[in-house]
């Protein structure tokens, strides 16, 4: 979000560095209010259904048609996994049992983290939700992986099909960089090969 | 932070929920900008050096003069495990290598989630921050349980010497929530004894 104007006093903001602070920040020209802007968290879950994943299309902007794991920008007020568990419900309405936090991914480019659980399905009765156009079971063969929308959503698959075909899913933790660009578009670096 | 102009043209801004949302948000009267809050990572490290730990009493409020693990606010344009080693090197003049994300810990009613790594110190040659007033190693025996910052230091370096005890870091996951005190002043909830 662009800050233009000062959140306490409405007066104009003016990049500056803080006194005791070392990098530049939105201060008010009138009252001095520092505006921080920080990373938002992005939490959502990897759902499994026998040997099958669950994927919603997206409804909305950005990425409108592509297919997505469920998640969302986590909210204040609740924990990572409760904001992971209410974004399956809101796209997929989709109950799920969590199993473990998973995967974190690092998105420093676009100021974002994104925390993903496992999940199992509780039951196959879900639906798209307001924010989707459909919502599918598939299996690994299955997998739009040109229809994607987000190299989050690649990465995590990818990362899941590869730990669950032996049998071990540890913690991980990656990152993905617009700056180097692989053949795909973009750079997937894992922080060691055994989170 | 308290919201009462627009980031983008400084009028006042009232709670309402926007079309297509389910909860009330801080809207611009006359241009209409949402302004979403979202929660904050804090990021940081639990130093290892042989048996001991690394802590920095703080010299900032608040908790001024209680000791704590170097830890603060992720920035923008930074990864997760940077801004812990940042935040390390800020408050202890700390050179680190991450060992592995350990533990996150949520806190919802103060709409944050700490993401500490455990980290091998590089050498001995650290001092004391800008905003700290000591740095010093702990062994277990040593920890000043009573003089600890915040229920997150707290809850972290149990968790630490527990695991430590058994020869095994798994990642883990804690809530601590505010609504129903234990003796000492809040409470810890663990995701599940396995994470």
């Amino acid at each position: 979000m662009q800050v233009s104007y000062c959140a306490q006093c409405g007066s104009h903001v003016s990049e500056k560095v803080p006194a005791g602070d070392t990098r530049p920040r939105l201060v008010c020209d009138q009252c001095g209010l520092v505006h921080y802007q920080n990373p938002k968290v992005v939490v959502g879950c990897i759902v499994q259904w026998q040997d099958q994943i669950l994927l919603c299309r997206r409804g909305i902007q950005p990425r409108y048609g592509y297919w997505t794991v469920p998640a969302g920008f986590m909210e204040n007020g609740e924990t990572t996994y409760q904001g992971a568990v209410r974004e399956t419900w809101e796209e997929a309405t989709a109950r799920v049992e969590l199993i473990a936090p998973y995967l974190t991914i690092n998105l420093p480019h676009i100021n974002q983290v994104y925390l993903l659980f496992r999940a199992n399905l509780s039951d196959t009765d879900f639906a798209p939700g307001i924010e989707s156009l459909e919502t599918e079971l598939f299996t690994e063969a299955q997998i739009p992986w040109e229809q994607l929308a987000f190299p989050t959503v690649a990465a995590a698959l990818r990362r899941y099909f590869a730990d669950r075909a032996v049998g071990d899913f540890p913690h991980r933790m990656a990152d993905i960089a617009e700056d180097t660009p692989d053949p795909e578009g973009y750079r997937i670096d894992y922080f060691a090969d055994q989170f």
